[in-house]
This record gives C-alpha cells, sequence and structure tokens, in this order.
C-alpha cells in the first residue's frame, strides 16, 4: 500500500533514505533546515515543504533523520513543528540518534496529540542507506510498528524489535556506536604497534578481517585505518563525538564506569577540537594514536 | 607423505592439534612437563618421550605449545632440551604466544645447530582447534614454512606468511589477543549500559552479532558476556593477561600509546589478583565493569 | 558592621559557615530544606525560617550552601525562593559547587529584581570551615564582592578574586575539586603499589607528605588512604561524584580532553552505586584500587 | 671525618652531589661514561678515574648516579667495574632510579666481595641538589647506611630509612615519580579547562598553590605548566618514560592496577615519539594535553 511519507531531515542519510522511500512508489514530502539539498528530490517527484508543520501536513507516517537532540526537540513541538499539523493516529518513525530520554518525551508529546512516535534509529553508513542495507531498531507501541515495517523493507536488510518502552532502541544504538568507536580505537592501537614492529598495517588488517574479525564493522572502518585514509566522510567526527557524548551520560545516570568509552570520546573531542579532519570521517580519531606514535602524515 | 613429528606441551590447545596430527597419519612422539595428559594420546599410538631432547631425536619437525616465554627457551635451549638432539635440518613450529623476540633469539640458537625455526602461532579456542579450524601466522625461512604448509592442512582452515622474519608472526598474534580483549571489554560495558537502561544483555548481543559485529570472536566470547557464565574456560585469565603485557612491552619499547591495552590489562590484572575465577575463561575480566556497575553475581 | 545574614542549606558545610556568622555577631536567619538541622544555631540566637522567602526577607546578605544545581536553582528561582522577598541591592553570595552556567543564569534573574549574585564556593573540609580556615573564590560584580569581603573574615583563611564574569570562580572550584580527585587517586595507587611490594603505606604516607607532597591536601586525604579508614566522612562519594560530572561536562563542551577525570569519575561512580560506603568519605573511592589489587578489607 | 669517596655518574644530579662532597670537604674521585663533564670537578680537585674500577680503588665508600638500570648493572659488575677493585667493606651508595631488583641483585654481588650496597635514591631536581636539599631514601644493611649518614649531610635536607630490605628504597621512589607524573598531568587537565572556560592558567596556579596543593612538587611543576615553558630541562622527557616504565613493571608484577600510571606512561611515550622537546623538561608531557584540547604553541 502507498502511503503519504513525509521525510524530514536531508543529510547524507536522510537523502538516501528518502529516495528509496519515492522509489518504493510512496509519494512523499520532504524538508529541511537549511536549504539546497532537495533539488535531486524533487526532480524525482517529491514535494518540498516550507517547515515540518507544512510538510506533514497531509502525511500519515514521518521520518525525521536530524543531527542532534535539540534539533529533533525544535522540529516536532517547536513553532511549525509537525505536531502543529500532523493528524491522529499518524506515526512518527524518529531515525536520529539522540537520548532516549529525548525519545520518551516527544512521545508524550504525541500521545496528547493522538499521534504516536516509534524510535527507529539505524545503522549504517550513507551508502548502506542508498543500496537498502540499514539495519533498524524500533521501539514504542506495537500498532505503531506494525504500521511502519512495510515502509522500512526498501529501506534495511532487518529490523529489531526492541519493545513498547520506547526508550530501548536508542539505547541499543547508543550501544553501538560505542561499539564502532571502541572497535576503531582498538584497530588504530593493533595496527599502529605491528607498524612499529615492523609489520605492514595492511597485512594485519587483511589478517584480522578475514579470521577473528570478519566482520562489515571491521572491514569498512578498518579499511580508513590501515590507509589511513579517512575520506571520503561518511559521517564526521562531531558527530559520533555527540553520540559518545550521550552514551557517557546514560551511563553516568545509571552509574556504568566505561573506560574505553572515555578514551574514544577523548580521542574524538581532540580531533573536533584540533579543526584538522572537518571534512573527514569520523574514523580520523585514529590518528590521535599513530600521532602519539610519533608519526606526522 | 608421512612425517616423524614431536610435538611438546599439551595444554587445551596442544592435545587438540596434536590429535588431529596422529588423525592425519604421522608417527607422533610428545612430550609434556607435567605428567598425565599423555595417556589419551597414548592409546591412539603416540610415543611418551621423557624429555623435550627425547622427543625430538628422531623427528623431522617438531611443535611446541606452552605456556610462556621462560616454558618455550627453557625446552628449546636447556638442559635435556630439544637443540642436544635435534636433528641438522629439523624444522620447530614454535606455535606459542610469546614475545617476537623471543623466537628471534631461538632462531638464532637453531641456526648455530642447522635446524629452523618458524614463528606459528595459532588463533582459536581448543574446541576450534579441535576441529581443525585454527587460523596460523607464519614467519621464517621460506623453505621450512614449505615444509610445515601441508602439515597444517588437517589443523587450520588457513595459513598467512608474514615473510622471513621470525619475530613478524608473533606480533600479528599479539595484536590479535588484544584485539579480542578490547572487543570484551566493549562489549561488557556495553551490555552493562544496556542492562542498566532496562535492555536485556541478549537483546544487544543479537543485535549487534547478527548486524556490525557478525563475526566469529564477537559471537563467541559474546556469549558468554551476555550470559554472564564464563565457563568453561577456553583459556584462564593469567593466559591473556600475559599476553597483553607481551603486548605492551613492545609498544613500550617502539614508543605506541595504547590506551585501551592499558585498561583491558589492568582488568585482567585485578581478575586474577582476587582469584575469584580461576577456572573460568580469561573473558571473565568483563566482571570488573558489571561490579563497577554495582552488580554482584 | 553587623549585617542580617540569611543562611540556606544547613549540612555539615553550612552549619560550620552558619555557626561562625553568628559567632561574629551577625544578626542570623537560616533555613534548611529538610529538618532537624536547626537546633544548635536556634540556640546560638539564629532565627529559623519557613521558606527560603522567609528567611530572606530582611537580609542583606544570604549565603546558600546546598548539594546541586537543581536544589540552587529551586531555592533561588522556585516558588517561596529568595527572589520572591530579596530585596534591591541586596547580595547573594552562592557557595555551592554547581556549574559555572547556573551561576550565570541566576545572576542574570537576580539582575531583574536589583540584587546581586557572587558566586562563592569555598575549598575546606567541614572540620576547615568549623575553624574558619576555608578558602574562598570570588567571581561577580566588584561592589558585590566589595560588600561580601568583611562577612567572609571570620570564615576564611584568605579569598580568591576571579572578576566580574559570575561562572568564574566555579571553574576554579570544579578544578580544584578534580585535582584533589586526581590526587586521592595517585595516592591509592602508590600506597597499594608500595604494600604490595613489601613497603607499609603509612612509610609511603609519610616520606611523601614530609618532602615532595607536603601540602594540606595530600596530609588529609592520604591519611585515610594510608590508614584505609574512610571514616567519618567529610562529604559523600556522590558528592565527588556530582563535581566530577560537572567538570567533564565543561571539558566536553570545551573540548578538552581530561583521561583522568574519566578515571576518577569511574571510580567514584563505581564506589556510589555498590553502596557499600554510604557512611565513609568520598576518599573511600581509593578502594577501587586496593580491590583491584586482591586486597579485601 | 673525611673520607675517599668515587663518584660514578656526573649527569646533572651527579655534578650537583659530587660538589656538594667536594665542598664538604672528601678526597673525591670521579668517573662519567662520556667525557667532558669532569672539568669542573677536576678544578676544585677530585681526580679523575679511567674507569669504574679505578675510581674505587682507594675508596671507602662510592656513589653512583647514572641513567638505568643497565649502565649500574655495566658499572658494577661489567669488566672495569667497581666490584674489580672495590675493598671489602666499602660501602656502594647506589643513587640511581632503578628497579627494586636491580639493586638487590647488585646487593647480593657484593656481599660475595664483602662489600655492602645501599640503595640510596634520591627526591630534588639538580638546582635542589646543588643547595644540598635532597631528600634520601635508603634501604640495606645498617652498618652500612649509618656509615654513610654523615656524608649525606651536606646533600640532603633529611633522609628516611627503609629498613634492611635492599628493594625497598626504589619501591618508594618509583611510587615518588609516579606521584609526580600524576600531579604534573592532573594540573595538565585542570589548567586547561581553566584556560577554555576563560580563566587564566596563572590564577588556577596561584590558587591551587596557594591553598590546597601548597607544596614544593606542585609549585615547581606547576609553574612551568601554567607558563607552558618547559625550559631548562631538569630532567629529559625519557627519564621519567623509564621510571613509569620501571613502576608499570613492579604493578605488573604485584598485581596493582594502575590507570593514571597507565596514562601518564602514555603521554610520556608519545612525546619522546615526537622527538619535538628534546631539550625540555619531562614536564613536556602536559602538552598532550593542551594539544588534545586544539591549541598548538
Amino acid at each position: 500500500m502507498k502511503e503519504h511519507i513525509a521525510f524530514i531531515g536531508l543529510g547524507h542519510m536522510g537523502q538516501a533514505m528518502a529516495t528509496n522511500l519515492l522509489l518504493a512508489g510512496h509519494r512523499l514530502t520532504v524538508y529541511n533546515r537549511t536549504g539546497g539539498r532537495t533539488t535531486a528530490l524533487e526532480e524525482r517527484g517529491a514535494r518540498v515543504a516550507d517547515s515540518p508543520a507544512d510538510a506533514v501536513r497531509e502525511a500519515q507516517v514521518v521520518f525525521t533523520m536530524v543531527t542532534d537532540d535539540e534539533a529533533l526537540v525544535e522540529l516536532t513541538t517547536g513553532p511549525d513543528g509537525i505536531l502543529e499539523t500532523l493528524g491522529a493516529g499518524a506515526v512518527h518513525a524518529s531515525c536520529s540518534t539522540v537520548a532516549p530520554g529525548t525519545n520518551a518525551k516527544l512521545a508524550q508529546a504525541h500521545a496528547e496529540k493522538g499521534s504516536h512516535l516509534v524510535a527507529s534509529p539505524v545503522f549504517g553508513k550513507p551508502i548502506v542507506a542508498a543500496t537498502g542495507q540499514l539495519w533498524v531498531c524500533l521501539s514504542g507501541p506495537a500498532e505503531a510498528k506494525a504500521r511502519l515495517a512495510p515502509l522500512l523493507l526498501p529501506l534495511s536488510q532487518g529490523t529489531f524489535d526492541l519493545g513498547d518502552d520506547v526508550g530501548a532502541a536508542n539505547v541499543v544504538k547508543l550501544c553501538g556506536n560505542f561499539m564502532l568507536g571502541a572497535a576503531i580505537e582498538a584497530m588504530a592501537e593493533a595496527f599502529t604497534l605491528a607498524e612499529k614492529c615492523g609489520v605492514s598495517r595492511e597485512q594485519v588488517y587483511e589478517i584480522m578481517t578475514t579470521s577473528l574479525f570478519d566482520s562489515p564493522a571491521y572491514r569498512s572502518y578498518g579499511r580508513m585505518i590501515a590507509d589511513e585514509d579517512y575520506k571520503p566522510a561518511g559521517a564526521a567526527p562531531f558527530l559520533l563525538q555527540k553520540d559518545l557524548r550521550l552514551t557517557l551520560a546514560e551511563a553516568r545516570e545509571h552509574k556504568v564506569p566505561m573506560p574505553v568509552a572515555n578514551i574514544v570520546l577523548d580521542h574524538l573531542t581532540a580531533t573536533v577540537a584540533r579543526h584538522t579532519s572537518a571534512d573527514e570521517d569520523w574514523t580520523s580519531f585514529a590518528r590521535r594514536i599513530s600521532e602519539g606514535a610519533g608519526f606526522s602524515r
């Protein structure tokens, strides 16, 4: 069944996802806070809205994929936000990586209007989004999740249902992004040690991703670390920095020591502070190790 | 071609490997420093030697798989060691996880006697060794490696050739074991955070090993961390502690900062110091995180 | 000149400070959110108010010394808060350890009412407060600071003027408390190492505090760590945990890597999570090291 | 009573100490492995020896102050080492910062020749040595320590007796140098945070060293960190790196987790690896924090 869908937030991820929804035959209205990212979608038939409120006026489902908690809250509950016009019974698929509590609060605001929020963060880089191979974590009301399910088919290779508690999906998303950061850090340390001991980064990369660590994350991020070439950027360092800050905020709230998360965040912080890699992927925080070892490149 | 092979060091790994060599039809002489581990092999046809020197008297190839550098040096160059009787042209496959420099020194001692050492550390738990699915890293003289190649077929699913420099294979082995430790630590932090936030350890485990971290290491070690059940022990905590000490010794020698390696070693050290998990797998250092978070179980 | 002073927040620190203000001859009205802490002060002549608003009705100066940012905001701007009745021109000496931004926001709320806020966090344990030997950091409007100066004489051995920017004093306070935490951690590591190497904790304590680290902080906190006796509590672990969280929040906001602050916070978090030392001093997080080393006591 | 003393190792520390022994009226023979450091002492009346063995031929007491364990072992037990000629009953005051076990082994070698070793590491920079204000830790045979006592008077403001176990003094020395490293790291983090929050490094330095951290170590090292001027070098980064490596070797041997020691060593390692501060004091590893925060200067 074809739906009327709104898509708000057209960064690399959002554009890829919106495109796949269009290609699947849905009627799409799009909105992006800053201009210039709507042309390609418009050419394929999307309507471009003037505001979040405008975008969702006729939509049964609205996807949002924005940078941070603040942007999500603003577009949902702010002036000209989606809650001003979203119809009763409609579903908000909140795909951004935000604090679990943010989706929980917004879910309540939706409930007061008769609409529903499903936390639906995704795993995968823009290129994975483009090929419809994301993994989606879902949490929220069962009916709303069932409503979303067919729409997610052209976007993803699989979904995980985390139950009714709307915060749960973002807990998993934060765990996952932390684990990615930890894997990047571990490879940075191991590859740099190997190089200093006379074994090429490339060889260790090949061996590890062939044997014990034969997984998408190690292959994809490890490739960049082996080559020490962090372009093109799938996502900027400040985004993973934000994710680790959210992770550690949860950790402190719930009293969990996370020493490796601290290290990853410190390295991301140093990377962002030094402004040296604005157009590089977040994986570039791996440089903090090779620089510490005396390499400069 | 069937060879006369000696196998020294019959811990869980050694027994599994020696058994597969026997099953492949080779003539086998075995030796273990402490008694009582030779019965099963003897029943299958192995001869039990009185000393390393006795074990290798007629062997063309000797495998060694022992606990640490000291044991390897002792059995190779000590009294009644293999260099006393090993024939010229014979090959020593040194499978233990030791410092790269230890194999390098022993290789020189071999050279003086006309025999050869190939560093051949393996990746895989005892159960993996039993099914002949190890990964083997090789470094040393090309001819000696070629000589070993057919013997490794029944033991492994693949080999990696790291070149002539005999220390190289153990550099990779140390990198790999560090990366395993880092992955265990990362899962311990992530699963504990999830649990404290109301998402089950099991669910996060399933999601991660289905999507981004769909690899043998994450599945195998993650299983134990999700269940917080660290038995049976594939290898004891003091062994990974030793490996991380070797890793950090290389790191300091070569001036590489390895903050995550430090954390993993500290957690292993605390685990060994507290004697609470003598019969548990090394993965049990993951408890340092859940205990820190206030769980006691 | 004797003033009419209000004092809000009568924990260990507040009681000691309020008592010294009374002894100095000022007219004092006191308030504490939870009951039972006002008797001693009442016997010495203080009036007990029903609310913050009631406490400051006639006061020219109000001191506040409460647990956290939330309590401070509530008593200042909440219902029955001090801004409801505080007179124009009056000065609020905000002594609590809070985020710099919290005092900055409250200063603005004061300005709208014609009153003034001076950030005035203090260094020193309750026993130091009792003897009037605190150190006070001050930031805010010059006139208001001048107004406070004579009142601080019976409380402190010295004051530091951080200028007009009202957030500055709390930046210094957070730096100081972090540095205390770091010193505690360093002593815990050093004393435990010494003990394991056969040198008594006591001896290392004596040597260090006689020579390189002959300072109040090392002597006072080091005493507890040497004895591993963390009673009586000067301040509870959850308070230093809060301070380190505030410190790291500033660090992340301003992009400063603080690896040692991370470690201290993790150890405090583990200490609070395990509920084992509710009536012990915050220094008790030092146990995280001796326990890690296998001691249980 | 004036003695015939030998002094081996004439770095900044050794020269200052030897000069004070000469000024105290003792007869002095000196030796340094590399040339060019003996002129000033020769002009004041010292004899310059050709080798350690030559230096101690007539000496009742020999002081040694060299870079590392290897140099100490070589000059003591190597060819032309002091044990070749040192008389029975003579005392070796071993002042270098070395592993406790190194002095223990050398003490045994002395015992076989009828001479004695007293571990006598010192706290204090070269300028402190020059003014005779060192602190000396002593461990070893009681008689030998008593023999040394009067000789140490012109060198030091105090001594600490750690008992008979010859390794004990160096345990304390390692603890102390680790604690210095931790204090440097803590100030680096605190001062950088303050600066980023708009409070000058200088102000935080003044406040901390006036109040809680009013000690020689904080004043002396803090001065450099506040100014970010690490010249002149009291001692080079590679020396403190060596000390932290020794500290962590003891920690691992004795199963003590030392997370802050790990961080300090990593920062020193990165400092040495980058070769950028060859003529700077070891305190310069503080730059690892300000650089991480985005400053380059």
